[in-house]
């Protein structure tokens, strides 16, 4: 039985993103707007653990101002995790304390905002209503730099990451273009993007005609062959005098082992990627004996809201907004897509997608993005990426830093006597 | 003997910048505006390898538009160099190919737009004047990212660098804050800077208070200990939750030894460093356990002009064309200088310094600009730093990504039949 106006709970999840805290404005402006259907909104301090811990943030404590900063805000603004919630098939104490929590504080209404994993979360919190016998309608917010959602056209956090990493690319390259004479001939960018080369692909979109920089890109999804990529390197260098490469953290070899050693392991069990650029500025070095620069733009990356991309903010936001819009309505085990309409010009709207077919897939660049030779991409590439980059979105400044939104975060009195073991 | 009206000879050298284009588009249009002193301006391509090879750009074939897009594209329009002159008392054989290259095209002006070792260039070539009886006024233009040289208050490129840093460091650190309850609790950015801590420093502008990050800087000024920046970065963990670390590419040891292994070095002798970042973060991991994140941002800080300080492009146009003005007026040997008039607001104006006082000097951070333990900026060192990053000065953007100028670089014909061995 679902009352006419319940709580709602809203939780950022994974890693998180230049504009996921836009998507938790319109989740939380909808909810002020839908005031008859929702009493209060309530944020998990740290994702779902939020929930577990009985630590909510009350979002009704903030202004109007400072939820409206939340737009140009990177981060997560109430914290995020990364937590992998139990099999339930195997033991239900976590969605038994989620329903206790939920029930403590009447909560019938689920948002989470976050990618893959996040989904399979949200999927299960769905089935609560089912399982547990407990009124929730539960919704799934997009959200991954990576790029790697199903059944939606892109993901809210791709295209500011996109837009970030193909400006950087031009901009590095015109600097080791006046370097290479005398100096710096390779110049290698390595960028995130885990399994999937979305964002590395959008290094591309630094290039205008043929012969541009970046020269080089390696995906997840081609093989890597040392000896093509060196061939190429040095072909490069020969014909413009150097040779940009954007490497994604995720490139591997033909047997799946990673270009960079690293072993270490997120909560989920996922590698921690990284130092792929250096191991091939030592390749180069050693085949080549070039001079080389490398960078690594971790977290620069994926929180540059400095220089977000228009269409993304927007986006997120839309997603934020669409999931209350959907919940007050009655429909619950959907995500918030993004849907394409057709070209010549970029439009787009919103649909939704079924939980079940989201959760634990990941979807990887289309054979044809990639060119021939598997160092770039295509046109089809091109038409697909360039518009989730359009437009700038600039945060408001004061003394030549942004300005981001500082939430009270309040956390609302605890009215069970448990805490949880984790 | 110096005739009324001879020809201009400009040159970039050294690593680039996000402005050093700027200081060109002052060259450029103070050199047209006095039409009646100066005939041809010619770029050298590649630095001073392009006089040495008789390798020059025609600026007078970019037009008027392209010139002023020079405003706000990062890199080195004509190309740069890292090449250390001879010294003339051992050798002068390049100063005699100068002269004659100089003498060819009639070149009566030398600019040279770069850091410590250019000036020194560019007081070698003034000298040519009295030791070959050669009649040239040379002027230095100040740049570098380093902010290392000694009588300007200020060199343009650090401006906008150290914009890149405070930025970066916040947004990460926003990342970062919202991961660190299960995730991540490290983050370290590695920044340039050589044997100065200037940039590092710019990091700390991120915090506005007590406790805020970057919680540590590792300056060049300051021997790096290790069980003391263990310590600090435990503490800092167990009061904030995480902890931001800001290190500079040139900090090392009491003895000497840098904290990264690299022993590539460049065309000055001076080593290639890099490689901090991931030796502190494997240190931490050995000692402490956490789990961390570290970027790298290399070219990308010093290309980045898509977000550009407003007063660096300034003082970088106003060096261009200040260096022509004073040499029409009849001045040599000197470097452009910039002073800060008295406070408190931030005032500045042109001044010059004698280049014999310039060369090869390197200015580091005053002892009173960095924290009593070491780990951070004071507050003279933020009033020094805060008004070099005031103001955002975007470029144009078209499809999502800055529109940079593209210059023809005509080459002007060669009149020596002799090609020079370097």
């Amino acid at each position: 039985m679902f009352n006419v106006k319940r709580n709602a709970f809203y939780a950022q999840s994974g890693g998180v993103t230049a504009v996921i805290n836009a998507s938790a404005c319109g989740v939380i402006q909808a909810a002020r707007h839908h005031s008859d259907h929702i009493g209060n909104l309530y944020a998990g301090r740290n994702g779902i653990l939020g929930a577990l811990r009985e630590e909510l943030y009350d979002t009704g404590m903030e202004s109007t101002q400072s939820i409206a900063e939340l737009m140009h805000t990177p981060g997560g603004a109430f914290g995020s995790c990364r937590y992998k919630m139990q099999d339930p098939a195997a033991s239900d104490n976590e969605y038994q304390r989620l329903v206790e929590v939920f029930a403590a504080h009447d909560i019938g209404y689920f948002f989470y905002n976050g990618g893959g994993d996040s989904a399979d979360t949200c999927l299960k919190v769905a089935q609560i209503s089912e399982l547990m016998g407990y009124p929730i309608r539960a919704i799934h917010i997009p959200k991954t730099i990576d790029n790697d959602l199903p059944l939606t056209d892109c993901s809210p956090g791709f295209g500011s990451v996109a837009k970030y990493v193909a400006i950087s690319t031009r901009e590095a390259s015109l600097d080791i273009a006046s370097m290479c004479d005398s100096s710096t001939k390779v110049f290698i960018l390595e960028v995130m993007g885990r399994h999937a080369g979305w964002i590395a692909a959008s290094g591309g979109l630094a290039a205008e005609r043929e012969g541009d920089p970046p020269h080089i890109i390696l995906f997840p999804e081609i093989a890597f062959n040392r000896e093509r990529f060196i061939a190429k390197v040095q072909a490069t260098i020969d014909r413009e005098g150097y040779c940009v490469v954007v490497a994604s953290e995720g490139a591997k070899y033909a047997d799946g082992g990673h270009i960079s050693g690293s072993l270490n392991r997120d909560a989920f069990g996922h590698q921690q990627l990284g130092g792929v650029a250096p191991t091939l500025a030592s390749m180069i070095k050693h085949a080549l004996g070039h001079k080389y620069h490398w960078a690594l733009a971790d977290y620069l990356q994926r929180s540059a809201r400095h220089i977000a991309s228009n269409v993304d903010v927007e986006q997120a936001y839309a997603v934020g907004r669409a999931a209350v819009d959907r919940a007050v309505e009655g429909e619950t085990s959907i995500m918030i897509s993004i849907e394409r309409g057709a070209g010549p010009a970029y439009n787009w709207s919103l649909g939704s997608a079924s939980l079940s077919e989201v959760a634990n897939m990941e979807k990887f660049m289309p054979a044809d993005f990639i060119s021939a030779d598997g160092f770039g991409i295509t046109q089809k590439a091109r038409e697909y990426l360039a518009p989730l980059i359009a437009g700038e979105n600039y945060p408001p400044y004061a003394n030549g830093l942004p300005k981001y939104a500082k939430l009270k975060n309040a956390l609302v009195a605890k009215k069970l006597n448990t805490d949880f073991d984790l």
